[in-house]
């Protein structure tokens, strides 16, 4: 065991046994796999006795190298009351005690809905969409203080303004609400972002309250919507205080050049999950390789850390009520760790939704991240996990929608993404998106072309899978990752009271956010619909002089799309889409409003740079 | 039947049933599949009997839409004689005659061995390599006249002047030539590339006969070397005899917008092949279409076609003794098809390796096409094709030899790619390559950096797979694309009389073409008895400094390669390589041939732009 980051400074003011701390606080009843396991910590507390009240068996105990954990399992099933007690004692005599209560679960909690791709998922980093509160900017306990102006310090936003702007979310039509974590970070710096969590049981105090999360996922469900959780399982905050007094050296992974944190940089190079020619150090680099310097990596090959966070996660979903998650940086974790902590979850609400962001380059890649990939197979794999994001089609979008067409380049590049839609095993369940927190906002690439803004949209609004989209960028928000990642996470303006203005309201838009605005409004609300485009089959046409032809289409309903990234002007001949257009006299283009009728010997314009979304009809 | 195809010119002078022609004009005994289909061509040939002599019983006979043609099927373990007659019979007088042979087969014919990883390919275009027998430069019958003056025409380079210099081909360390095509294309421009063949049975007269293609392949046989045939599936010349006089409309594919010939010019996008979202217009077009306007679209679906390829294929392995096919523009062709022809041949020679050209661009796409493939399989899809071409690597080199170095650029690249080891079904049967005939020429690339050359061709003939070379490159020899295909098909210097160097021959290389070819020669010769290299696993690590570093091994030998594209000397600290040096004491550079120490605490330095390949011992 490295002593160098098991610091007992927590603990020191104890002289004997006191349980200091019990996670998860508390449980339900009724669930479907019965045994949870008890973290219960105090000074030396492995040396003490623990026993249950009412007769109540422990079915197993564990301890660890460090004397300051016990480690209780439960079986919920055998627990007749909503409450009992976890004694700690000493030669017979209590010498503390924690009141373990079993909730009841809320009805149909465990056939929770969850995020399909008849959502549309919107995007926020809680610390720069809305300031609802500024009594809780900032906290004594928590050293990040509010400053607008440092633009890696934290800047006030909070849940309070999520909740007052719900009806802004709505009103543009997204349906699924995805924050970046809101867990307590109480790093020194950098600590808006969240993901360097230091207290997993816990809402960051400057973002509010467990209640005031629960409540915003509520007020969402209230809606027919839901509320999305980033979960973070590679890593911890470096001062959360397990990695300050680690139950064991191998909760987090340690490298023996690396000083006295034991830390070393993951070389970032996650092929390593299935390269058949890797060598073990790129391989354990790349795995337990910190993400970085403040963010130990955990180890979920140890039991003990899997199931923390696999009931972690089921506890959040449980006591907020989500409607999914979306998984941090999933490839650098241990992945057969990741497929039992997705199973558990899924296990036990089967219609729940978990998103893994596996940043990867190729279609095979992606796939291998999805549940029954048969490219995950060859690799006698399964991650179990049900959504993956589609990163080519993120890369290709903005070169197709601004690019000059050649061979390889324009509309093709969109074309050539679906063309690999064989490899995955669930099309449907994939991010489509034009940006993240992560990335370089898609208006700044585009220069803030609007019209570019609209073939984008366009198309991730109607092609297969779950759109999901970024604050601001409804509004035109532009940011330039290379400035830093502040540049990309720039205040929404209106959400802070000193604000000149304020784009969640139309009469506070500039003109041409309107622009960015309304389109937007009007596809998604569109989309809500439209079991066509959330289920139905695609048929797509090779890009010619750089218009995009795809067909969505059911039993029941066809729509044709057309986009074209031409700054020409194109007239297109029907007769090419014949069997996609057999059968309909006309339709309506949903984005002018304007009705068509459709002959295959006639033909349709569009004007350069446009789309066109044809609701078809008999 | 379209019969704007059907021109009867070549049988207008007869009267009356004369067999014109029969393929294949001869078969064997003993073969695994003993039933020989046998084409008889003749004016209203349909309109006779046709009867066999010995009381051999017709299997099957099948008759067209045109009537010059029947197709008798014979079982050969019916005939026990070397010959039988096939006779044309009208109201029981023979009109005409043919006298079939059934000829014996060589010793080991159907067990013999073709190229595996343990060869090293020769790509030669024969009108371009050596002019051995003046007197076939040009022939009175063949249209397109020998002048090396044009580009894109006739040199004179043929078969005899490959004999000549096998030679030299061996003493290079290759042990398999692969031929672009040589059998007869009597189109009337461009014919010297071979791919649009006008008789499948016949060598080109410019190149020398059929017993002299029999000749280079016994020649080489003999040195335990062998000859690979490129064979063309997809499309013959639109002159070809069974073009001009079509047995039936089908046997090409033909458009009815193609005006008089039929013809329309493929899209390309062979993804249409495996998209699951692929329109009928555009999978028809691509697979269809033709990939010229003097290359008809053979039609693989219609059961006489695939026969008459499968049957001249094995006709020309059994005949010829090859040692291997390569088959052109693979994913054009029906894919099902292609399956049985190629499972035909294999069941046949099981031993016999076919490489087939799908040249695409991800490995999940290269996978597809190789025998047993998983991801296939997702399509339901089995294409029994042993072998395939590493295009992502031949993408990869030259950029990884030349460019700087970044996170996504320089030796990380080959890294990459190699990543995507665990998609093939059998990575030791791809070809690696740096070019062939149809790319920009390697040392063009890299502006003639002998260098860049020496890395690359470290690369491709230590890392898994069968290492193909194309003529020329191993003396330096460039050609831009942009310039023409002639650019990178010229002449090899020294193949004709008239040529004032000669570099097929020590003295008469310059002292710069002696630094390509003499470091290709030492290598290749080393590489010839390396089994670590024929057949060992493979690990590698992540490039640093621009340093890709890399072990081939099996349970008796190891043999470390470095490759540092960097310009700059670099010292490599070995302790990072502990997993695969373990054990080791020594090393000789096979390279330098020096001997180094090797240990774990120790270093290598290696010069910029230089590889190093060690032998490392215990």
């Amino acid at each position: 065991m490295r002593k160098l980051l098991l610091a007992a400074t927590l603990l020191s003011s104890f002289a004997f046994a006191q349980i200091q701390k019990v996670e998860p606080m508390f449980w339900w009843k009724g669930m479907k796999n019965p045994e949870i396991q008890i973290l219960v910590y105090g000074k030396d507390i492995s040396k003490y006795n623990v026993e249950l009240s009412d007769n109540i068996k422990i079915k197993d105990i564990q301890k660890t190298e460090n004397p300051n954990y016990v480690f209780v399992t439960v079986n919920t099933n055998e627990v007749n009351k909503s409450s009992f007690k976890i004694n700690i004692k000493k030669k017979n005599k209590i010498v503390d005690s924690y009141t373990y209560e079993l909730k009841n679960r809320e009805t149909n909690s465990a056939n929770r809905n969850s995020f399909t791709s008849k959502d549309i998922v919107y995007l926020i980093m809680p610390d720069r969409f809305a300031n609802g509160d500024e009594s809780n900017d900032s906290k004594k306990e928590l050293t990040d203080k509010a400053n607008r102006q440092v633009p890696d310090g934290r800047h006030g936003g909070d849940l309070r303004g999520i909740i007052n702007n719900i009806n802004y979310i709505q009103d543009l039509g997204a349906t699924a609400v995805w924050l970046t974590p809101v867990n307590e970070d109480n790093q020194k710096q950098h600590s808006y972002h969240g993901y360097a969590q230091t207290d997993l049981y816990k809402i960051d105090a400057r973002y509010g309250t467990n209640e005031e999360y629960r409540e915003l996922s509520r007020e969402l469900n209230k809606r027919g919507m839901m509320l999305i959780q980033d979960y973070v399982t590679n890593h911890w905050g470096s001062l959360h205080w397990l990695i300050q007094d680690l139950p064991a050296a191998d909760w987090i992974h340690q490298f023996p050049d690396g000083g006295e944190k034991g830390f070393k940089r993951s070389n970032y190079r996650t092929t390593a999950q299935f390269d058949s020619n890797v060598s073990e150090i790129d391989k354990k680099e790349a795995l337990d390789g910190w993400f970085d310097s403040t963010m130990p990596d955990m180890n979920q090959a140890n039991p003990l850390v899997l199931k923390y966070l696999t009931q972690n996660a089921i506890w959040w979903i449980e006591y907020a009520e989500l409607g999914g998650m979306r998984v941090d940086t999933y490839p650098y974790n241990d992945k057969e760790g990741m497929a039992k902590w997705v199973k558990a979850i899924t296990d036990e609400y089967p219609k729940f939704n978990v998103v893994g962001e596996a940043w990867m380059h190729s279609p095979a890649h992606i796939s291998y991240w999805q549940k029954d990939s048969k490219i995950a197979e060859i690799d006698n794999y399964n991650s179990y996990l049900p959504s993956v994001m589609d990163f080519p089609l993120y890369n290709a979008i903005p070169k197709a929608v601004s690019e000059e067409e050649s061979w390889d380049k324009g509309m093709i590049r969109i074309y050539d993404n679906f063309t690999n839609d064989f490899l995955y095993p669930n099309v449907n369940n994939m991010f489509v998106f034009m940006e993240n927190h992560d990335t370089e906002r898609f208006n700044e690439i585009t220069n803030g072309n609007v019209n570019e803004y609209k073939l984008g949209l366009a198309l991730i609004s109607t092609v297969r899978g779950i759109p999901q989209v970024y604050y601001g960028t409804e509004i035109g928000m532009r940011g330039d990752k290379s400035k830093g990642d502040a540049a990309i996470r720039q205040d929404f303006p209106g959400g802070w009271k000193a604000d000149k203005q304020n784009a969640f309201t139309d009469n506070g838009r500039t003109a041409e956010q309107k622009q960015f605005h309304d389109f937007t409004a009007k596809l998604f609300n569109w989309r809500k619909n439209k079991e066509v485009i959330h289920s139905g089959k695609t048929k797509h046409f090779i890009p010619q002089n750089n218009v995009y032809v795809y067909f969505r289409y059911n039993d029941n309903e066809s729509v044709m799309v057309i986009i074209n990234a031409n700054p020409e002007k194109q007239t297109i001949k029907l007769n090419r889409f014949a069997e996609a257009l057999n059968g309909f006299t006309s339709g309506k283009d949903i984005i002018s409003d304007k009705n068509l009728s459709i002959s295959q010997s006639g033909e349709v314009t569009i004007e350069g740079k446009t789309s066109m979304i044809i609701e078809l009809k008999k």
